[in-house]
């Protein structure tokens, strides 16, 4: 992380959601923590409505939201509390650089004061970031796509539990001032209007609030299905060397055509009306699989394999006793080990961060990631949600594809092997 | 460039300027249009002002801006009309991805209404782009670091021409409409507030406009000093071999030390209550240079040199008998050849755009930029407002020490070699 973290604008940012329910705070609250986790600050999501159910129950109706409900109130105000608490407390923790997200409707002027000062009194900066939304067909569509099975609702029926919902929304439209009036003018915020149509970016400064304005201004409002898939077997993996720039082996073609056939049979038909997008590294193995499906393909340099540098062409074998010392030492910290000369996860991790950015900011249609081990791994552990520590471990076999589908809050993870027994080499 | 600029959102793109006079409308437009070049769109900067001193002479005094001076008005239109003419021509000449930057007050709907209509029929969409700044101390700032040197005031007392500038600034005051209200609430346009404190993005889709919205986020209201020097002769300078990561030689060392004396009595005494930041690559030649500073430093690998790839460590004699077509390919176009496994200028200008962003994000504090002949040349060029095809052949020898001094509107360039004939080796 570059050294303009350690400045003033602080090293514990408290991102706190505002807006109605059904706006999208979990969602977007949540694709804050995931890119940022990935990006390798420390993350922790607090979500008010989970303590509430903890502490009163699921099941609640929709006067429990009511504001002249007193009781209601007051139990709803130690929810925040309890939650505030426990961030807080997470704050103080560890010393690393620390994003929390504080997930809840804060919905008043007075509420929002309450928690900037106890933030501050922590020594915890905050930045506000609300989800306005006025289009109530997007609305309508995240109640029956998400709160329908949320576990308020588990025994209700569902056109009951819509209309529960929906009083529930008014209750809150009762008191919510949204950010930015009156005394809030100077607050550092970032309002999201109607899911990306309009943003406003109010005194945000400093390195890590802008690296969550640039994600946000590329966020949408559904994620789209990303396929992913290393090469086919190349000659240098026939012989277990790293690096390199061979072509495919027989087998490595063959499944190349298998690669084409999903395609044709798969992914075609699960994404009707969309047009496919097939992307590939500059490296001839990954080019020539692609070669078989047939259509125009986008070359990215950032999806190059990670750089091995002086290893390049070895066998881990060879690296093992021509360089122990670098053996052990990325055996120990596979993360922040950097080939010399070359690259280490870390590095790959920033050099792929466009990539994730346009695959956010893209829409709708389908992706077909054609790459490397490396960088699979890198592309997965942003949308599987796996640490950085983690990710140079994830396991991403040869002559798979990896189905990435979104739901509401996140994807789906599912791993198709195409032709089994193929080949098997060993990953390192 | 990727793939999606293809799409739907257009090739040709009109930035159209809103504000009042000494808004910064001049400075903001003349930056995107840096910028964008240096990422490899076609730009261009149509300046309304320019069209008015050629067609009716400078030095005309704040009535010829009222609205009320009905000659005046029209004449003014017909500049308006003139510029717009030229830039749609502009657009209709090539086939390539255009930027233009359409750079006048057009602070009334009606005006922006007529733009807009012009440009559509003519097939580039539009963006408008408006500063809006209701902090006098910046506006008097502004009117007295640019308007007292422009042309219209070549012959007035000081004193005088600010109290010019003011009225010519309240006579548009009258007839000023900012940009997003009424009929305007669906027009895709960025509002910055008070240089920086706030910005507005409403119905910016699409790549083209997102890099420019990120660009603008990370814009400020002065830009920063630079200093660009490469490392000290290395020992493959010496040899004249590419890459590597070699040691410096004993006049690389000699240049270490004549650098850190160059910042103990130049660039510290420049830049006084200025904390300066130091920034070189991961390579061994940029950190031994800067060692003898005896100061903390940043490395980025974003710093390292061009990657030769296969071509590292070799001479160009020896690529030119090795590789002869590759060497007469780069020849011919080095701004685009890329060395086999290795990167071109073109992928070095993506790789440093972090970087750029950064020393525009970054504020008032100085930095030493120690780095290598092709990064040097890359930066410079977006500093110097350099083309890309230019860009591989800028002159960045050794043992030199680039300024880049900020100015109104961008920078002075200033070359100062220290303890020359230390050695001189060729550039290629
Ligand atoms: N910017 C946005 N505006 C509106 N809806 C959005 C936005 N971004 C995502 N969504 C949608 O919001 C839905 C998820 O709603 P979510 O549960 O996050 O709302 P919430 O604001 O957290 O509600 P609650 O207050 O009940 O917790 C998803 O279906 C997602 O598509
Ligand atoms: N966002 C901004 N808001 C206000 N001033 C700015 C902003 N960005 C840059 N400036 C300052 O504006 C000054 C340059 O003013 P400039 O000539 O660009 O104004 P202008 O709006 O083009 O005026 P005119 O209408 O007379 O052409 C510079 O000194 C620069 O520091
Ligand atoms: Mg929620
Ligand atoms: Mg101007």
């Amino acid at each position: 992380l570059p050294y303009a973290i350690a400045a003033a604008e602080g090293r514990k940012v408290a991102v706190i959601m505002v807006g109605l329910p059904a706006r999208g705070k979990s969602y977007i609250g949540r694709r804050v923590a995931r890119y940022m986790g990935w990006r390798g600050y420390a993350t922790m999501l607090f979500n008010v409505g989970n303590y509430r159910r903890q502490l009163y129950g699921a099941e609640q109706a929709y006067d429990f939201f009511s504001p002249t409900n007193e009781q209601a109130a007051a139990a709803r105000l130690h929810c925040a509390e309890v939650a505030l608490q426990d961030m807080l407390a997470w704050f103080q923790s560890e010393a690393t650089i620390k994003i929390g997200v504080f997930d809840a409707t804060n919905s008043s002027r007075k509420r929002r004061a309450w928690i900037k000062t106890k933030c501050e009194e922590a020594g915890v900066s905050v930045l506000f970031l609300e989800s306005v939304c006025t289009d109530n067909a997007i609305i309508e569509s995240n109640v029956r796509a998400t709160k329908l099975k949320s576990p308020d609702y588990a025994n209700r029926d569902p056109e009951d539990a819509v209309v529960d919902f929906r009083k529930r929304i008014a209750e809150y439209e009762k008191v919510y001032e949204t950010v930015g009036e009156a005394e809030e003018q100077a607050l550092s915020y970032i309002q999201l209007i109607n899911a990306g149509r309009r943003t406003v970016v109010n005194n945000v400064f400093g390195y890590t609030r802008s690296i969550i304005v640039s994600f946000l201004l590329n966020l949408r409002l559904r994620q789209r299905p990303i396929y992913l898939s290393r090469h086919g077997q190349s000659e240098y993996n026939a012989v277990e060397r790293i690096g390199g720039d061979s072509a495919l082996t027989p087998k490595g073609i063959e499944y190349a055509k298998l690669l084409s056939k999903y395609v044709q049979e798969v992914i075609i038909p699960e994404n009707p009306g969309q047009s496919l997008q097939v992307w590939t590294s500059t490296l001839r193995r990954t080019k020539q699989t692609a070669e078989y499906i047939g259509r125009e393909f986008q070359e990215w340099r950032a999806l190059d394999e990670i750089e091995a540098g002086e290893m390049n062409g070895m066998t881990y074998e060879e690296i093992k006793e021509k360089y122990p010392k670098d053996y052990e030492e990325r055996k120990k910290s596979k993360l922040t080990y950097r080939y010399p000369r070359g690259e280490s996860y870390q590095d790959l991790i920033l050099r792929l961060d466009p990539v994730v950015l346009e695959l956010e900011r893209g829409g709708d249609s389908p992706v077909l990631i054609i790459a490397h081990q490396g960088v699979c791994r890198v592309i997965l552990a942003y949308f599987a949600e796996k640490s950085q520590v983690e990710c140079p471990r994830l396991e991403v076999p040869l002559h798979n594809v990896i189905k990435l589908i979104p739901n509401a809050y996140g994807c789906d993870v599912e791993v198709n092997p195409l032709g089994e027994n193929l080949c098997d080499v060993q990953s390192h």
